[in-house]
C-alpha cells in the first residue's frame, strides 16, 4: 500500500515522500481501515514543518484524522465488522509501546492516516455519523472533538443564553461555532478578513470583530457584550492572544486553552477578579466523541470544508492550510 | 385596588370572590406591581378547589405566577425603578414571617398575583425578557423554570444530543419541549389527543406516542429509541406514571419530579440498573429564572399561549384550565 | 482445581457443591488468578438462595469478590505481571458474549471468585492498597465501591461538614462510616443491636439511633440533627426503609438506592419539598475503585472484618451471613 | 469610638493613625458590631503600604476580618440578634454605593474591621463556629474562605486520596493543609525554613519541600508523588511560582489562583498536555462561608494563630506580618 511519510528530520511540507508499506494485518482487536479521506489540522502542518515540540524518530506516516471502511478484523474484536464507516480517534493504543502506556496520538509519534491502509485498535475506531460521508467523517477527530471538549467537556458545559467566543476560522473554531449554535448560545467571533465575516455570520454567528481594524478586539467584545463578557472562549490563538481572550470573559467564564499558533505573555491572575478559569484542552477522549456523534446526529451539523484535494496533491493541501487563506477544514481524499 | 380571593375554606373555582381591598405601600426594599397578566397552573387550580397538601388559614389571593409594571419603589430598592417590566418569582420573602423564615409560594400561602396591585420585595421581582408581553412574562416564573431547572438545575444538564422526555401538553412539559430543542435535543412527547400530536411535532417533538392507543407508553419510547432509552424524563404526571417514566430512562438518565397528578405506586429500585436518578424540584430560584431569561433572549423563544381570558372572567379561565382540553398555558388579563 | 458451583436451580446455601474444574488458560489480554480470599455480599446469598432477581442457566461459581495473585499472563497483557496481587473488579468482560456486550458481574451469570483459580481479563483486575492482606483486599470490590461510589459517585460528592447516615452494619454500611468519616463528615447509624452500636461509635459515627426501639427513626435523625437531615443516606435497606430515609434529607440531601433487602412503598414525592435526589447504585466501575484504592492508601483505612472461614467451611461462612448476626464482612480464605 | 485609618495616600504601616470617629447606627437590614478581633492578610499590609491594584479616595479603615459581638440590629434584621457572635464576610454590600452595584471587600474600598464597632449588613455577618473565640473566628473570612473555595469552591472539589500542594505557611496555606487533612487528603508543603517544616509535618503534612535548597522544587513534588503530581495546587506566590506550580499537577489537576506576592512570567499551555485547570479566586460568598463554618464544627478545626497583639500595638501586627516570619495568622484584639 501507499502512504506519505515525514523522513526523519523533516523540515517542510516539500519533504513529504509517498512511499511503499506492506499492507497492515490486523493483530487480536485490531481492525485494518482502508483510508478514504483525511482532513489537516494546524498540528500536522507543525509536524511536518519541524515546529511540533515533540520530533520523530524515524519515517512517520503524517495526520492524525481520517475516516474509511473497516476491511479486516483481528481475533476477539467485538463492536466491528467488515464495510463499517469509521473514523480514528485522535489517540491510539501504542501497539508497540511499553507495557501500560497512555494512549498517543496519530502523526506522531504513532503513524498517522496519510496512508491507504491504517492498521487500528477496537477501541480506536468509530463509527460515522448518520448520513456522513467520508470527508465530513475525516473532519471529526481532532478538530471537531476538541470543539467538544472546550464547550461541553471542561468547566461548567455551555447551556442555552451563554455567549462564546471563537476565535478565527479554523477548523475548530467552525466547529465551535456550529455546535454552540445548536445548544442555543450566542457566539461572537474575531477574524482578520472581512469576507470571512459574512460566512461566520451565515453560520450563526451574531458579531463578528475584524482583529485587524480592532487591535483591542477585548474591548469590542466587551461592547457587543454590553459590558458583560463571555461565557466561554474556544482560545486557538496561544500565548499572543491570551490575555485579551482572559479580559474578554465574563464573571465565571471559562477559556479552553487548544491553540499555540502566536506568542505572547499573559497573566492569568486576570482571572482572579472575575473568578474565571483556564482550561488546557487536548483534543479528547472516545466518550467525548461519542457524544459529539450524539450531538451530530441530533441536529444534523456537517462540517464545512474549504477545499477537497486528491491523493497525488496531498503537498498542495498542506500548502493551502499553511496559507491561513480558508476557512474550517481542508481534506484529501485517498 | 380589586382582587380575587379564595375564601377560607375554598373547595371550588366559583367560591371565587372579587373583593375590594387596600392599595399596598411599598416598605424597605419593596416595589409595588401593577398586575397585567397572570397565568395559571395545576398548582393554583388545586388551591383553589382544596386539593393542594396545603391549607390557607385566610382569605388568599390565587396565583402564583403574573407579570405587571413597577409602580412604586420602597427605601433602599436599588435595582429597580418605576416604569420596569416584571414578573414576580414563584417564592418571595415572607413580609410578615417569623424572623430568617425561607421564602414562601405566592398564591398559597402567601397572596398571589390574581390583584389589581402587588407587593413584592426587590429580589422577588426580575425584568422581562427582550420583547416580552405582559401576557409573555406571566408564563414564566412556575412553569418556565420549572422546566429549566429539570433541563438544566438538577443533575447532569441535558446537551445537544441528549434525548428528553415530556408527558402531556401542559405549561411545563410545552416549555421544556421548546426549551431542549434550543438546547440541541431530540425531544419526544406523549399525548392522549392526535390533534395536540401535530401541534407537539410543529414545535420540534420528533415523536409523539398516544399514551391512550399505547398503554405500555414505555415500550413505545424504548422503540422510537432504538432500544436506548432518554436522558431526561420531565416527569410531571405523579405516581400513576413515575414507574413507566424511569423505565424509559437510557443508562444514567435523570428523572425530574415536579407533578402530582395522578395516583399510583413505583419502585424506585428500577434506577439502580440504569444507575439512572430522581430528582424533586419545586419550581426554582432567582438565579435559574435569570438562566432561563437569557436563552430567551438567545434563542427568541415565546411561550405557547392556549387562550388569554379578561379579568372579569377569571373563573372561566380556572374552568378552562381545569377541563384539560389546553396546550401550554392559560392566561388571565388584569 | 477445586471450586464452589450452585447448582443449577440452587435453592439453598447446602446445595453448594465443590467439584473438581480444570484449570484455566490465559487467552490473549487475559491473566489468571490464584485466589487466596473471598469476601460475601448479600447479593452473593440471594443468588445461593435463589432470591436473585436473576437466575443462573448452568451450574455457576459464586461470589463477586476475591483477592488473590496473578500466576499466569496472557498474550498483550500490558498492566499486570507474574506475582501481583489483585482484587477483582465487580464486574468483567464477558469471555464468551456476545461481541460488544456491557462487562458482567461474577458470581452471577459469570463464574464467581469461591474457586482456587479465576480467569480475568487484564482491565477486571486491580492491584491492592499498600499493606493489605488477601483478606483485606476481598473486602473491596463490591462492597467498599458501592460505598465510595453512593458518597464521591452520585450526585453531589460529601464534602468536610456533610451528614452522612449510615443504615445498619453491613459490609457498605461500615464501609460508608470509615469513609465518611475519613472525609470530614459527621456519621449517623441506625443498628437493631445495642452491642453494635457501641462499635458503630468507636468506627467514629456520632449517634446510633436503635430502629427496634425507635419505630419512627427518621424522626429521630431530624432530632439528632437539629432538624436539619442529612446530606447523604446510604440506603441499604430497600423499600421497607426507603421513606424514612428520603424523610431524613436535609434539603438538597441524596439517597443512594443500593439495597433490597426489605418490602413496602415508598413515595418519592418526598424529594419535590427537600429538593433531594435518588441515585440508583449497581456497585461502580474501574475508575471509582481506583479512587478508592488512593483514599484507603491515604487514610490507612481497613476493612471491619467479622469472621474468616477456611475454604472447607464456605457454608458455614454463608450461614453466618444470612444470620445477620455479624458486622462489616464475612471472609472465606482460599 | 476608636479607628485606625490609612489616611489618603497611606505609603507605609507607621503612617496608620489612630482616630475618633462617631458611633454608628443600624439602617434597615444593618447590625452594628462591637469588633473584639481582626486578623491580617496580606492584602491589608497591601493596602497600608500602596502596593494594592486599588487606592483608596479617602481616609479608609484597614482590614477585611474581623470577629464581634452584634450590639444593635436596624429594622427588619431578621435573622440576627444582640448577642450574637460574628466574624463579618470579606465582602459587604455597599450602603452608600450605586444601585444594584455588587458586594465590595471591606478595609478598601468599604471601611474595614480595625474599629471598635463597625456597621454590617446582615447578610454581611456570620455566627461563629461551636466554641470559637473571637481571635479564632477573626481569621475565618479572608482566609479562611479563600481555602475553602480553592479545594471545594472551584473546579472538581477535593477527595480523599488526592494530594493537595500548598505553598509556605501563610494563613491560607495554613488553612488548606488543615482542611485537606480533614477531608481526608495527602498534603505536600514547601518552605524556606527548616523550622517551619516540623510545624506543617505537625500540622499532617506528608512531605515538606524547602525551597531555597531546592529551587526546582516542582520537581521534588514529582518525586514525591511517584512522578504522579498532585490534584489540587493552593497558589498563593503568583506569577514567580505559577510556573512550577503547574509543573506539579497530575493529570486533570487544578490551580487555585489567590496570590499575587512574586514577580515572574508563566505559560498556562504546559495545562494543555495534562488536562489541568487555572482557577481565579478572590476569596468568596456567603454560601462557602457556610460550608467551612460546618466543617470546621464536624471536624473541630481550630486556627493557627502566630501572634496576638493589643489594639494600641496594631502597627506591631503589621509589622511582624510584613517580616514573612509567622506562621498561619496574625491577630489584633479589640
Amino acid at each position: 500500500m501507499q502512504a506519505y511519510v515525514m523522513p526523519l528530520g523533516c523540515k517542510s511540507i516539500d519533504d513529504l515522500k509517498l512511499v511503499e508499506r506492506p499492507d497492515p494485518q490486523p493483530g487480536p482487536g485490531q481492525v485494518v481501515v482502508r483510508v478514504r479521506a483525511v482532513s489537516l489540522n494546524y498540528r500536522d502542518q507543525a509536524a511536518v514543518t519541524g515546529n511540533y515540540f515533540q520530533q520523530a524518530d524515524r519515517d512517520t506516516v503524517p495526520c492524525s484524522d481520517g475516516a474509511g471502511e473497516v476491511i479486516a478484523v483481528g481475533e476477539g474484536v467485538r463492536t466491528l465488522k467488515v464495510g463499517d464507516k469509521v473514523a480514528g480517534t485522535f489517540s491510539q493504543p501504542d501497539p508497540a509501546g511499553p507495557a501500560g502506556g497512555p494512549p498517543l496520538p496519530m502523526g506522531l509519534p504513532l503513524d498517522g492516516m496519510l496512508a491507504q491502509l491504517v492498521l487500528m485498535h477496537e477501541v480506536g475506531a468509530i463509527k460515522l455519523p448518520r448520513g456522513y460521508s467520508f470527508e465530513e467523517g475525516a473532519c471529526l477527530p481532532c478538530a471537531g472533538v476538541t470543539a467538544w471538549n472546550c464547550l461541553f467537556g471542561v468547566g461548567r458545559p455551555i447551556r442555552p443564553g451563554d455567549t462564546v467566543l471563537v476565535l478565527g476560522s479554523g477548523g475548530v473554531s467552525v466547529w465551535a461555532l456550529q455546535l454552540a449554535k445548536a445548544a442555543g448560545c450566542r457566539v461572537v467571533a474575531t477574524t482578520s478578513r472581512d469576507s470571512k465575516a459574512q460566512r461566520l455570520q451565515a453560520l450563526g454567528a451574531s458579531d463578528v470583530i475584524n482583529y485587524t481594524t480592532h487591535e483591542k478586539w477585548d474591548d469590542e467584545v466587551m461592547r457587543v457584550t454590553g459590558g458583560r463578557g463571555v461565557d466561554c472562549v474556544v482560545e486557538v490563538g496561544g500565548q499572543g492572544t491570551l490575555q485579551r481572550s482572559m479580559n474578554s470573559l465574563a464573571r465565571g467564564g471559562k477559556v479552553g486553552l487548544i491553540g499555540v499558533l502566536t506568542k505572547g505573555s499573559s497573566n492569568p491572575h486576570t482571572l482572579m477578579m472575575k473568578g474565571g478559569s483556564l482550561h488546557g484542552i487536548f483534543v479528547g477522549d472516545r466518550t467525548l466523541f461519542e457524544q459529539l456523534n450524539a450531538a451530530i446526529d441530533a441536529n444534523g451539523i456537517k462540517p464545512v470544508i474549504d477545499q477537497v484535494f486528491p491523493f497525488a496533491q496531498a503537498k498542495d493541501a498542506f500548502h493551502h492550510q499553511a496559507s491561513g487563506d480558508f476557512m474550517g477544514k481542508v481534506v484529501i481524499q485517498v
